[in-house]
């Protein structure tokens, strides 16, 4: 084994804390959970690969190690729930410095303590040269039997909504496309005022969501609200009509100023929850704003409905993620 | 979301099956599984990366996706366990031909079928130029609640045991390494001669081991025997002496001649079970041969005992994977 490897696999342990749900972490052949019984289990897996989510000249180690978490914490959230353990595969070229890394299990694995979520396994390795950094999370939870909410469970004539606001994240990243190249100053300065710099998964108003029974159907804003609409859309049968004045668009960049529509449509990575309901919604959730943006319809496709009141077909216009040979 | 990254997950789609234990699989933010009552849970990730651990020059994709699964069913196996899912990520570079993807998918999903297992899950991307493809395997098993084989069970005088043959992959590669550059026919000529060409994780004889209490502590010989005895010695705070003539070495090549000592102690990939025992152990398990290399003592530290009957000290040597950049 690499000396580097060795010095990763030790980090990893030495940042690992154990938790209720784990009997055996990092150490053995497999890592031993418990479940409550009664539960089913969620699992979750998603890449963070350099140069295609994110670049090492544009962001800090912590926020691509906390934003690693976050994609998977979001999709036990968009079930309804409890995360139980992590694991993190994570390939590191022999380029990188050690204290990257260091950096990146930090935000990793403080948000990990948030949510009291051990680290319980994994597996590492010094990738080839060219490779960039490559990890990959999986996200343990669990839900009580048969109470999982799917993408598959909304009817027509249900308002559609929203959690926190869109296009913050998609804001970000246009403005340090635009930015590059830029000093490290500089940098420092477009993070201090991103209000997207520590995605939050929605986690206790996913759980909430599903307690109550609020939720017919539920997924996730990785992709983009038009994209991830799509999903729910398809998968129960339904159609939509969103009303543009209705998102809620995020403020970004020094001036505080409102995101355009296009980046709160189809931006992604938000990691906020879209969500149908029959029921009456509050206008807060765990902490979360929420926002009705529309409703189900029985005719299959997307309507977005303007400011004139005109309706206009709505695609899916998802994110493709930054491409490093585009 | 890029062409062939869509193309990819339908592909993917298409080849995966539901199982008993996958109430929801591939098409929502999460996985659904379930459990038997009375189970714990069992997780293990293994990274697959192109020049760290196979060549697309050097290594048919069939046996790629085999070895892709393979290491992870190891590790199930070697806790005693039952495998319930898979989940699949993988990352390709836009330059690697789909038909490559479609025959990895096969190799793996054809032993995912003899084991009747699910691909419930994954992620998929296209990865940036340099980084060639990266797979990441998770398996989630089950045991009975506490019984699990750990590593940590062994006491000073049991017996040291393995199935199978030892020291078959390090030879192959050796083969390989030496038979670079060569032609496409030369390499179908290595393969067909291969006995290691198709690993097959231990399943059956894992269980069997753990359901008969036969196996005290166990791991499985993915690092090489010399590495992973290690791992048990620590972890059960006792000492082994291993005899040299007593290691079932594999047979490898066209004149089918017994692989070196070295590589049998020392070469990794052999996906065979080592185990501790006090109890009376047959010569076959689960179709398995099952042979007695050596025993455990009270005094750490590892010790190889030669033909003369002299004992020398045993070190970890296991396997360095190959690394692209040396």
């Amino acid at each position: 084994m690499p000396l580097a490897e060795k010095k990763l696999i030790q980090q990893i342990r030495r940042s690992a804390r154990g938790g209720k749900s784990v009997v055996i972490g990092i150490g053995d052949d497999c890592a031993v959970l418990r479940v409550p019984p009664g539960h089913e289990l969620l699992v979750t897996t998603d890449f963070t690969l350099e140069k295609v989510h994110f670049r090492r000249d544009w962001h800090r180690p912590e926020l691509v190690g906390r934003r690693c978490l976050t994609r998977g914490l979001s999709d036990i959230a968009a079930m309804g729930g409890e995360p139980r353990a992590a694991f993190l595969s994570l390939a590191v070229p022999s380029d990188v410095p050690q204290k990257w890394v260091r950096r990146f299990l930090k935000g990793l694995l403080d948000l990990a303590a948030e949510f009291k979520l051990p680290l319980a396994g994994g597996d590492t390795a010094q990738s080839a040269g060219g490779g960039g950094i490559q990890a990959d999370i999986v996200v343990v939870g669990s839900v009580p039997k048969g109470k999982a909410v799917l993408r598959s469970g909304a009817k027509a004539g249900e308002g559609i909504y929203v959690t926190g606001e869109l296009g913050g994240s998609a804001a970000e990243l246009a403005r340090l496309a635009e930015a590059t190249p830029v000093g490290a100053e500089s940098l420092r300065h477009i993070w201090r005022f991103s209000g997207q710099s520590r995605p939050q998964a929605r986690v206790a108003a996913g759980q909430w969501l599903r307690q109550h029974r609020v939720a017919s159907a539920m997924i996730d804003l990785s992709d983009g609200l038009s994209t991830d609409l799509e999903h729910i859309c398809k998968e129960s049968h339904v159609g939509a009509e969103i009303e543009a004045e209705a998102i809620p668009r995020a403020q970004a960049g020094p001036g505080k100023k409102r995101v355009a529509l296009e980046l709160a449509l189809h931006g992604g990575d938000d990691y906020e929850l879209l969500f149908t309901s029959a029921a009456v919604v509050p206008s807060h959730i765990a902490g979360a704003r929420v926002t009705r943006i529309g409703h189900t319809t029985p005719s299959a496709g997307m309507r977005l409905i303007g400011p004139d009141g005109k309706k206009r077909p709505l695609h899916a216009g998802g994110w493709e993620h930054f491409k490093g040979d585009s």
